[in-house]
């Protein structure tokens, strides 16, 4: 089975002619001429992206995604690596900031174990789907974070997770994850993929003070001196660097674009999993919405580079998804105001004088 | 009665210590410190202006005022006067950009006219509150377009509408308004009270042309120059270059913080109203979230030079109190966030290790 380039075959391109009858629409109803700004483009390119001229909104889908990292033993993060587990477990209990703000905003939260070092899959924790590709990846100053085919059964593991959920009616799905040392490999790997310095996109993470932040630097940039050879390549890139959560975004990404689902990449980490996306199917980015710009300071500079216009800047830099629900929220406004509002003619309000 | 005198009297300083017992609790969730950036300085400063450490979310209100301006009259609009009336009817029965906005959100739409043109309290609109200061104000380069008699009268009004909706159990109010040609009286006042040089402030509104704007411009600054005496004095320059609508919602600002209830801005001609607000009670900013930076182009100069942070940036500018919506969505997610989440101790997750 080839799902990866299979779902690379069967993406389409944005459907202008539902973009065109999108901007039809605003443009008949009781508003000034253009003046929902950016609402108006997400909402054409929502259609496009759905080939849906009526912009439908079905079910809206967060699809979070938690692994370790090896790197993590490097001592990257304010956090200690047991982290992760416990914030699956939170997430699952519904006390993380992602539970609640997808039960507030009526949000499916598909939680998928990818690769947490502890396995708990005999012991099942409830709500957590098990798809693990491993028991964390490997510390990528030793060799590749995993191998080529880890790497591509992650992706494979987001591919699947976007079709059942479009399957089962999702219209949105925005990207969470966790896992305590992932913003060290996604540095790496946006630095691999990208080509910007290291020394741009290299933050704080969850709250690394200066010390820290320059150990976390020389971290990267070994990793990046000893794969060099990966660079530019998405595959090798997420193998050498990558995070098994990472690797399932990047599906995610490409699994939601064929299955027509516009996706919204939270932060720097989710970010990481886009680009190496977009590598593999370039344009891509048209298909995705970017719900925020994260404080994490290396991912205002990324965003930039692949020239993107986050929907919310509020210094979030959480993870989980919270920068996906929170954009989620006034993508489903854009909407409401699409489908709700009068038209001129409905409501007898006069047009333009000049 | 001297309710502006005694509503000024009744405004107490932010309660410091509920901001810092809710940035206590929101240290102690499980989330890396200050994770949730600007979402959690608008926790702990909705709960100061509350006085409530709890930061507890009670009814969510747009408060929306509609008045004509005379110097519609000089054509300095896309739209003909009627469309006032119009957009009123259109409010009222469901249609507009505000209605569907409020109506997805579960917040109470309190429409108020304050000087329509047309008087249609004989046949009232249903859903519309007439307080009604006159019949549209005079057009500005004839002499002032209004009162100070009238333009206290439309402070009251906003004042007594914030008292109502707060003695009702409003906890968040957002300001709305309709009125052709007010984006021309909020540009004059703003120069006036601001001292910004005009040219700075003036915008296309809802869709001028070169020549319009360059004909809006010297409306602006005739105005600007035949009540020059009125500068920097707010009761003298909403008298002057102001509008009922922007005066009722400078009164909404005064009677909220009265209330300790935290006002929500909407775009620049809201943000006129909040600017005459602050002349009148230096320091009521902080009792204010500004909602959005509007695409009229002066408005993010205004916001630059009062120094305050916009929640929003989607370049929305059509009024109606949409952005206070959109931003008021955030919030309530803020204040979601700060109630829902578990705590380190409560859900068993480590702490920072370094």
């Amino acid at each position: 089975m080839q799902l990866i380039e299979e779902t690379l075959r069967s993406i389409e391109p944005l459907d202008d002619r539902a973009a065109a009858a999108a901007q039809a629409r605003l443009d008949s109803l009781t508003k000034p001429l253009g003046s929902l700004g950016y609402l108006e483009e997400i909402a054409c390119r929502y259609a496009a992206i759905r080939h849906d001229p009526a912009a439908r909104i079905g079910r809206r889908v967060i699809a979070l995604f938690a692994a370790d990292h090896g790197i993590a033993g490097e001592a990257v993060s304010a956090y200690p690596k047991s982290v992760t587990l416990e914030m699956l477990r939170n997430i699952a209990a519904g006390g993380a900031a992602i539970s609640a703000i997808t039960r507030e905003s009526g949000y499916r939260l598909v939680v998928t174990d990818v690769g947490v070092e502890t396995d708990t899959s005999i012991e099942p924790i409830p709500h957590i789907r098990y798809r693990r590709i491993g028991a964390g990846t490997d510390n990528f100053l030793r060799g590749p974070a995993m191998s080529i085919g880890q790497a591509r059964a992650a992706i494979e593991v987001g591919i699947e997770v976007a079709r059942t959920e479009a399957d089962d009616g999702a219209t949105l799905i925005g990207l969470g994850e966790m896992g305590i040392g992932n913003s060290t490999a996604a540095t790496a790997m946006l630095a691999s993929l990208t080509g910007l310095e290291a020394a741009r996109l290299v933050g704080r993470g969850t709250g690394l003070d200066d010390l820290g932040l320059r150990h976390k630097l020389e971290v990267v940039e070994a990793g990046l001196r000893l794969h060099r050879a990966a660079r530019g390549d998405a595959p090798a890139t997420l193998a050498a660097l990558g995070g098994f959560e990472i690797a399932a975004m990047t599906g995610v990404c490409l699994g939601a674009a064929a299955a027509r689902v516009p996706v919204v990449v939270d932060g720097f980490i989710a970010t990481a999993g886009a680009v190496a996306a977009e590598k593999l199917y370039p344009g891509l980015y048209r298909h995705l919405f970017f719900g925020h710009r994260s404080a994490e300071s290396g991912h205002a500079a990324v965003l930039k580079a692949i020239d993107v216009r986050p929907i919310l800047d509020l210094d979030v830099r959480l993870g989980e998804g919270v920068g996906s629900a929170l954009a989620m929220r006034v993508i489903e406004s854009a909407l409401v105001l699409f489908d709700r509002m009068a038209t001129f003619a409905s409501a007898g309000v006069s047009g333009r004088s000049r």
